[in-house]
């Protein structure tokens, strides 16, 4: 029985096979049929550029025009056109991509002209919406015009037609539950939605535009008006310019096109744009970031040859600049394809790391070119910078250029600046460089000014993720390590060859100890009693930096989640100054009671400064407060 | 030269279509092959089960092979078989799905055998991975055996073959660049991804188990250990069972199949069981909410007559159930399409809402039947009812007869039981039954124990939401409205027919208004003397409500946003209780400074109270607080 054949397609399949699998997405013919005839428009403009057709072109346009009675929808170009023997050759045999065979026939001179080849199984995608679909083609090479029309069955006729002038109109009779492709607004936003950058200009409709009135109009007279096309599309969106065609305002015009209900203004706009070993142009901007939950509604946008295809950039885009905005056109992009699939990619994966050296670079140079505004912007831009160098070892490397370290006073180090100021006095016994840090100016503002009392800097510490960066940093650079301000009394934050003598023999001390651990009766709070400065507070409560990082860590996701330091309880140690006046008041006290309400009071005081002080101890707090001052 | 024809399709081009557009994604192939696989298998049982096919079944299964040597990955089943004139129908006639119309055919006792009718090209995709496709098959009806082979042109072969058994093994050749196919760990990625819960077992090598040792045994001979087959999936998942057969232990264990990386269990499930007008079976799971930003990677899946199709469920389930967790199987949700799409579809739509009743349904009944079970449980899952009762009006009005509205002591009301309860005290002097809550009990304690003492239920509403959903209990309901405590001190919060004496006059309460204002020097603070209760606070921070919400419902999306609530500096009154003590002597003291020093003293504690005492101003309240102790 053995014998050999040929796979056979049935042609009556075909067509219920592209409505089911091709493009699910109805609405997607309108793209499919305008990237058809801007090609088509284009492939025309080239030829007559290479001298290969002689036409007159005028100003190409696309028009699309409904016919709400007739129940049809226009597509007319004054492109290439197609003959008879095109017909044939390009219609009625399914999944022969002309735009293909056209490239490679022209492949030397086709290269920069922006030729659409993509999409060459699009015009059966008009079966979708249409029972039924004309064609009427007229080519530039002056042969007789053609009329074609097929049911959706396989079964198609063709004959000739008066067409005068060259290109095609796709004529579809809109089938009856696609009714709404014959709405203008529905038209109009998918326009707007994929065609909006096209290459060639699209009209649709008129409008009327308000002329200057004559010189010798009377004042009462009203301004003359005019029908024009109405062109929905910017054939020449700034990313396809060079930058050095483009101003800021420019820039900040495209920002609103792209959003038009964008208020803000974003920060600065980095333009891309290569060539090899892939092709891709865009411009990204930064934002400013808001709370605004809504703040992912408003993406990158990407393109192939200026048609729209997705606002899902993830897997193209590294994923800590998805929170960017703007524009990245490439035609080295699969489409339609799962991000497993894209993260895979090696074009992908080359043009995800092009996309952030080339942010890493802008950084630098705006760091570089004016360092105050960039230190004006750090506070919108740093949870990006962190958020990248936290996961792209790449941009970690690089951002020693650019990322800053802020003081609670404002002033903005990098970090080299930062070791080179802090080194000298900010050297522990160990020969490790502390860096300190608060989170909030306002809460941990008695920690913060004790340590600046000393003479340290102070960083302020407050994205969301920082916990993580500083992980990272103790790990990357040599001997340094971070403790935030109330980590410990500030004596003991930066330990260093010194002992302060104690007012109180250790006896003393673990007297005292005692008295005060009964009088808090709190098991989350160790005493310690410590000889410091006397004019240091008298009682300080600290938090270790070790368990509080690792829980804050948890919290932001990742890192000591296994070991389960979110469910430990917060504990503090309350460090009692031997040396301060009331202290040793204290201890001096006889009174069970008034020694109590003293160890109590100050107890409540270093709670308070340590934000700690809440409900309904703070309610009493403050009534008796106020007995205080009557 | 008007012509008749029918559109041809070139077969040579079929393939590099199904390459590019159908199956972007290359590692699909093995889904739709174990799909093919199962169907056939399906199909068998299903004609021996009505007698139209006389086998001896077994048990049957599917298995995978790894051939490294040879580059070659095996798909064997023991199902239906094709003989050479189905080969000839099925895999030489392109897009002609045999699943289709065998279940045309039968399809009165077909409806429940669960056959896979879904992927009838899946087929071709082997030729994505694979240089050359071998088929052997021996179909049930005892014709000879066919070997089919086919390099991916459209050129096959076909021959007698030997195989002794019916069923089908499908060969690919995995091509150069597609090597990882043939890794044993990519292979078991893949079933596991797509295949874990297919109704038939799949083998793919063995596994090693320990048996009991057997009696006469001595103590450190090593147990015997058997070679057997490794099956990878679970071919009857929970949600293919009745919800009797089930009990509360199956549905938690199920859980852990579904995501094993969980450690923390469910709260509780809801089972979906429905034929008509649509086919769905499914079990969501609440979770409990966790801070953790990784809470989304554990998402509800997607089946298809239990192939796994996708974990992203946007637009089929409602938004504010993709919170939820499980598994979603419906034969009647598009695969491939858009969200658009998706959103306009109307079994889809149906689907929806469906969940939505059914949710509905389920937390009413698990309220009803223990309610301090759900009670306890509230905490957990309020967020998802509250998103649920803002974003779907049906689900808000079945969410009465389980929404629940605890206050500050834990005593949780329905809806109807809070108007029950507050109506005779809550309701001010123009009938609007005011709603009185805190949104943290620590930071409002001192407000809240006022409206406590007063009599006054206090309600606790914290989430992030809550806001909105006051905006909409409102609107929807009669008559009332919502104050959080500090909106106002606690006489003006409902405001009755009842008037306080003052102690001081007119002129006396403006005078001292100045010195106040004055002394505060600070114009985010308006000052208000006004009679109270001698026993309330001599000073009160109070904000009122509407601003403070509109900027709420911005920060959290939506609402006062295009109003611009959201830069408006926060406004505060500080009520100065005129019948206090305290006041009293502040209005009688004649030297400035002193009476400067009482005011400023005063005016601290009642920042403190609402949490405004930060910074420097707190540090310097500590520090003179230490000295007032000393």
């Amino acid at each position: 029985m053995s014998q050999q054949g040929k796979i056979n397609v049935a042609v009556e399949n075909i067509f219920p096979l592209i409505k089911k699998f091709l493009y699910s997405d109805h609405e997607i013919f309108l793209r499919e049929l305008i990237s058809n005839a801007t090609d088509a428009t284009l492939k025309l403009k080239h030829l007559a550029s290479i001298g290969e057709a002689s036409v007159e072109l005028g100003d190409q346009q696309i028009e699309v025009k409904i016919d709400k009675d007739g129940k049809k929808l226009h597509i007319i170009d004054q492109g290439i056109g197609m003959t008879e023997d095109e017909v044939q050759k390009y219609i009625n045999e399914v999944a022969f991509s002309g735009a293909e065979e056209f490239l490679e026939k022209y492949k030397d001179t086709a290269s920069d002209s922006g030729i659409i080849g993509h999409f060459g199984l699009g015009f059966y995608s008009a079966f979708m919406v249409a029972d039924k679909v004309e064609i009427m083609t007229k080519s530039y090479k002056d042969e007789p015009a053609v009329h074609w029309s097929c049911d959706g069955s396989p079964n198609y006729t063709i004959e000739a037609a008066d067409k005068k002038d060259f290109g095609t109109e796709i004529i579809l009779h809109i089938s009856d539950d696609e009714q709404e492709f014959l709405e203008e607004s529905r038209i109009r936003e998918l326009l707007v939605k994929y065609n909006k950058f096209m290459p060639v200009p699209i009209k649709f409709g008129t409008k009327t535009i308000t002329l200057d009135k004559p010189e010798d109009a009377k004042e009462d007279d009203p301004a003359p008006t005019e029908e024009v096309d109405n062109i929905i599309n910017n054939p020449n969106p700034a990313w396809t310019k060079q930058p050095s065609e483009l101003e800021d305002k420019d820039y900040k015009e495209f920002y609103i096109e792209l959003y038009p209900m964008q208020f803000e203004e974003p920060l600065f706009n980095i333009h891309l744009n290569v060539d090899y070993p892939f092709n891709l142009t865009g411009i990204l901007y930064f934002p400013k970031m808001t709370q605004d939950l809504n703040v992912q509604k408003d993406r990158i946008q990407l393109y192939q040859n200026q048609v729209f295809v997705t606002d899902n950039v993830e897997g193209i885009v590294p994923e800590f600049l998805t929170m960017l905005r703007g524009v990245i056109d490439s035609p080295d992009i699969p489409l339609n394809v799962s991000r497993s699939y894209l993260q895979a990619d090696g074009a992908v994966k080359k043009i995800s790391s092009y996309i952030t050296r080339k942010v890493a670079d802008k950084l630098k140079s705006l760091f570089n070119e004016d360092r105050k505004a960039f230190e004006e912007k750090w506070n919108d831009i740093k949870i990006v910078i962190e958020y990248g160098m936290l996961s792209e070892e790449k941009f970690f490397e690089k951002s020693d250029a650019f990322a800053l370290y802020p003081t609670v006073d404002g002033t903005y180090y990098t970090w080299s600046e930062l070791m080179d100021k802090i080194k000298p006095t900010q050297t522990d016994k160990d020969d490790k460089t502390v860096i300190l840090y608060a989170s909030n100016k306002d809460e941990q503002h008695s920690y913060l000014k004790a340590a600046k009392d000393k003479g340290y800097e102070v960083l302020l510490l407050d994205s969301p993720i920082v916990s993580h960066l500083m992980q990272k940093l103790e790990t990357s650079k040599e001997k340094v390590s971070f403790a935030r301000v109330d980590a410990d009394h500030v004596d003991n934050l930066i330990k260093k060859e010194e002992d302060q003598i104690s007012k109180l023999s250790d006896d003393e001390k673990e007297e005292l100890k005692t008295s005060i651990t009964e009088a808090i009766d709190n098991s989350n709070f160790t005493v310690q009693v410590e000889p410091m400065s006397s004019d240091a507070a008298p009682f300080i409560i600290t938090q270790p930096e070790f368990m509080r990082r690792m829980k804050e860590m948890q919290a932001t996701g990742g890192g000591g989640g296994m070991m389960g330091f979110g469910n430990m309880p917060d504990m503090y140690n309350l460090v009692v100054n031997a040396n301060h006046e009331l202290v040793q008041e204290i201890f001096s006290t006889k009174t069970k009671k008034k020694k109590d309400r003293l160890i109590q009071q100050s107890f409540d005081l270093a709670r308070l400064s340590q934000g700690l002080l809440k409900g309904e101890a703070l309610t009493q707090f403050v009534n008796r407060s106020y007995e205080l001052i009557k």
